[in-house]
């Protein structure tokens, strides 16, 4: 809506359903092209070694893809403005900002409550549609009234400032990152060293916010959600498009937790060996 | 965008800066007639007895100016059907909801916090417009998916109930309209008898919400606002397009709080007399 113009191209990357539903938005305003998809496995990796058409306005990504559990871990090279949707992990981890033109991201996994969004985009991208949206839904309103162009959503704003400065207080996002990688390396070597157990996504591409396995035996899945619900384990039932089991590990996840599930998964093991 | 068809005309009274935007906001997506204004004397009253074009999609009202103090007491018999910004008055007395197609309003009046909108819409009106709008965009969407479709800004909902719950414990919209005409009763009637004082509002167009008053000698203004500082009454500032003093009178605010200025006001005019 702020970038495509009347008759214009964007580029997509078809990484699971957050990006299609971004690329169902954008047809509304110009045309699409889907670069690269991993539709073909079920959404299972990130598409890689793709070309990005030059005369495309953007080319759009998507970081993290929450319901199949895939991440991007090394962003393309692109000779054109790149946006991405980083709403299940931003703050997760450092990123070059200066390489995005456009980031966006919803508050809710890393940030606050939901009801406010992020958006961090370079000025000289805007303005170039030739299309005239309603002044509420231009990001150029927004940076013109300082972000105060209606009246903000003021505790959710509050309760991301205080998870911000609580991120601060801790070492920022390369300390958050050192414990998500324990986090995620925890939990995915149990993954891989346990019979009863297997990851759903390419190994090389395995989320660190969402850890998607399955049970070898799927006859065994009640027994083993009995388990967790005896353990206070909740929430953790996989996607309906992947099935299964889902843990998400986002940044206020401690350590701790994955510890205890962990410990839950090699009990069952020896309960079921 | 949900219900001005293309090339289709809608109907407006422009009663104030938020019919003025609603407005603007319009023209985008079609031919928008302003069937009645009272920018003539800077909104300090509601239109009346105008005409409503038969063949326009629907009329536009906004029931409370909040910058002006001016409200609609009765609304109009309308051919087609009626849109109505209840932003600043909803939940504030009974209203008869069946006469509207579409009712909207921003929380943060007489609801909850910022950051959530309630609209009533009558199923039939939509659908008509042959535009396709962002999903997000499109009030089908919501009703289809129990206002659900996307992640719901929990907090403000939350508190939004609770108000509610509240206002309903105290004998819901008639009991709460009771005690809002008496405070309105009180502060007019001092801004009325009150020398110093004068209202600029037309007398039968005063808003229940919002009192917007003028000192007779603005040169006292100073003074006043020093009167208003030292008994911790804040927020009283008039909108600069209409100057003085502006007080505001939502739910929340107990009758006794407009007891303690209109004293104020009485004691202001004993000491300058």
């Amino acid at each position: 809506m702020n970038l495509l113009p009347l008759n214009g191209k964007a580029a997509y990357v078809e990484s699971g359903v957050w990006a299609n539903k971004a690329i169902k938005e954008a047809k509304l305003f110009g045309t699409t092209e889907v670069v690269a998809t991993s539709k073909d496995k079920n959404f299972s990796y990130v598409p890689k070694n793709y070309s990005i058409p030059k005369d495309a306005s953007y080319l759009h990504l998507t970081s993290n893809n929450t319901i199949y559990g895939t991440q991007i871990k090394a962003y393309p090279e692109s000779p054109i403005p790149v946006v991405c949707d980083m709403s299940s992990d931003i703050f997760s981890k450092p990123v070059d900002v200066s390489k995005f033109d456009l980031i966006y991201a919803g508050a809710q996994k890393n940030m606050g409550p939901a009801g406010v969004t992020l958006v961090i985009v370079k000025n000289d991208i805007l303005g170039k549609t030739g299309r005239s949206n309603p002044t509420m839904f231009e990001y150029q309103t927004h940076i013109d009234s300082d972000s105060l162009y209606n009246t903000p959503p003021v505790f959710p704003i509050y309760v991301c400032m205080a998870t911000l400065e609580w991120l601060q207080s801790i070492g920022g996002v390369a300390a958050i990152e050192k414990i998500n990688n324990q986090k995620a390396e925890m939990l995915y070597s149990e993954i891989d060293s346990n019979p009863m157990f297997q990851g759903t996504a390419a190994a090389e591409d395995r989320s660190f916010m969402n850890a998607c396995f399955l049970l070898t035996n799927p006859e065994l899945e009640d027994d083993f959600n009995k388990v967790l619900k005896e353990n206070g384990i909740i929430g953790l039932k996989g996607h309906r498009s992947v099935g299964g089991f889902r843990a998400s590990m986002y940044n206020a996840l401690p350590l701790e937790s994955v510890k205890v599930l962990t410990t839950i998964m090699k009990e069952f093991a020896m309960q079921k060996a």
